[in-house]
């Protein structure tokens, strides 16, 4: 691909060190332009590397169709799912060269992670796990009835570091039958002895996101390790069950293996357990600069294992109006299978 | 406009009182179809009004054409900002009938608020104001340097009333020259005796958004009245300057004005006063679902107020690298001028 243009704001990051909310990207043979508006200029300036900065006066699309005019080209590459109907509009309106749509080519791009890119992710999945800590001592700490939507905050002020890091996303907190929602949304409910709690969150470090959940039940030695004991036996039962479907996932992981066989092994595991119908959703995703990328894990995902791809393995039973169980860890593949981060 | 197909979450509550982040909304003739997946169709059946509830098991275009061609309409309405390049094709394919842009249509009805959307509005910005009272609270507490960063999680945490309520955008805090910058980012300085604080911050009450702006100086009685007192001089003209201009263009506003002279009236009182080319903005914007709607209120935007429409009024001035002053408030049209919000 020698010509391309891109407007979303991680794929132009990896492209050039910088993104801000007004640009636009481009790619023609050898040069490349970032193109903003003049409140972005001076740091643009400072922070792009390998790409020309150009201030938009007015509007980007002008900007970018004079500069695609006067190289010369025929055929530019665009990600269809990168552009708003209108913007396409606008870029496309009187000129005469041809757009070819190619889906998801940054993110295959980015599926392999540089060296440098896995001691960000590494250092954000510590620091998340740091947070998950400091968050457990909050839960340890005395005081009045703690309820969801408190609790909730307290996990984006840990995740966040008091503001210090942005979230990959908006922290999930669901207390006992809400848990048993894959996408629970936050209620009134209140933490009470024993309660089983589920957390799924993850934290950005130099743009790069960690992704983790954990399940524990409340008392006052609670904590996010992923050896748990609770006190209800089926609740024991699923997590172990999870657990051992984890386990199984991960140790499938190594490179030349397809995606679909990782999600196999683990979805095997809960289905001897009898728990088959309730794994609703795929065993995980790439992670990046986006939360959510390349490779799919799941049972159709046919992405063979490479050296330094970067995934969450996150099986899960969710047993409606009663309970749910996920277990989320984030792996990058080695010459020797897979390390946990 | 007969028929119309919506997906942006505000554009589809509008029309039905309920939105997820996953529909598609059809209006086609005197009938109305939610389209949406197995994880939303319980809550959706429960509150969508006026409109079938629709669950897609695979794919939510493939439902909606089926509806569309049922039908046997030949024409529909979008906004060609509402969808990406890829979905609009996963529309399009295969279905024989006409689309019609139309830009911005469901802001456009959304522009004069019925009485229910006012007092949303109007308890959405009393809410804001008492975040701001709970932030200068925090602000006259003593302790450590506060910097830049802990103010804005403290902001963040008023704001939302410790996660209750949404926020309608990050709010910006800036301290002396961030302020000249009107996308002011996070910064590492702290707080000092006397210097400027500049507050943007807003939340939602029943998903409807406040907007607010208060420029103040750090000392133990820090306040975000709209009169303040500065030590220097210098900041004291210019915050006396930007109050005066705010005034103008409030008894400016009033049914069958257009919103340009709105803009005007202020401009002009900031041009006297010789910082005509720091106020480097435009004097407002429309709110309601969206934090940005219509009308907008700039040197070039022609729409004449009618009753009911709600928007900002927020003139600023920005000397670069000294500091900035803004004051915003949200007004409504009534019979009678405006009402500040």
């Amino acid at each position: 691909m020698v010509n391309y243009i891109l407007k979303d704001e991680n794929a132009v990051y990896y492209e050039c060190g910088f993104s801000c909310d007004n640009e636009l990207f481009l790619k023609l043979g050898n040069e490349a332009f970032f193109i903003t508006d003049p409140r972005y200029t001076t740091q643009a300036k400072e922070e792009v590397k390998n790409a020309e900065v150009i201030e938009a006066k007015r509007d980007l699309y002008i900007e970018a169709k004079k500069i695609i005019r006067a190289s010369k080209i025929k055929k530019i590459y665009y990600d269809p799912a990168d552009f708003k109907v209108s913007e396409f509009n606008r870029l496309k309106q009187s000129l005469k060269i041809t757009f070819k749509a190619a889906a998801n080519f940054s993110q295959k791009k980015r599926m392999i992670k540089s060296d440098d890119e896995i001691s960000y992710l590494k250092k954000a999945v510590l620091l998340g796990a740091d947070a998950f800590d400091e968050f457990a001592k909050y839960l340890q700490s005395e005081g009045e009835l703690k309820s969801e939507l408190e609790i909730n905050f307290e996990a984006l002020k840990a995740l966040s570091h008091s503001g210090r890091y942005p979230v990959s996303f908006e922290p999930i907190t669901a207390i006992d039958e809400n848990a048993a929602k894959p996408h629970a949304t936050v209620s009134e409910k209140t933490l009470e002895l024993n309660s089983l709690l589920l957390v799924d969150a993850g934290m950005k470090y130099k743009r790069y996101c960690s992704d983790r959940t954990r399940c524990t039940s409340f008392n006052s030695e609670i904590s996010f390790k992923k050896e748990q004991k609770f006190s209800d036996k089926k609740i024991q039962k699923v997590y172990d069950t999870v657990l051992k479907a984890q386990e199984a996932s991960i140790k499938a992981s190594k490179v030349g293996v397809k995606t679909s066989d990782i999600d196999k092994a683990g979805r095997e595991v809960i289905q001897k357990a009898g728990y088959g119908e309730f794994f609703v959703h795929s065993t995980g995703h790439g992670v990046g600069l986006d939360i959510h990328e390349l490779p799919v894990v799941s049972q159709k995902s046919s992405i063979i294992l490479q050296e330094n791809m970067v995934f969450t393995i996150e099986p899960g039973i969710y047993l409606p109006d009663e309970f749910g169980i996920r277990i989320e860890d984030m792996v990058v593949v080695t010459s020797n299978g897979v390390d946990i981060l």
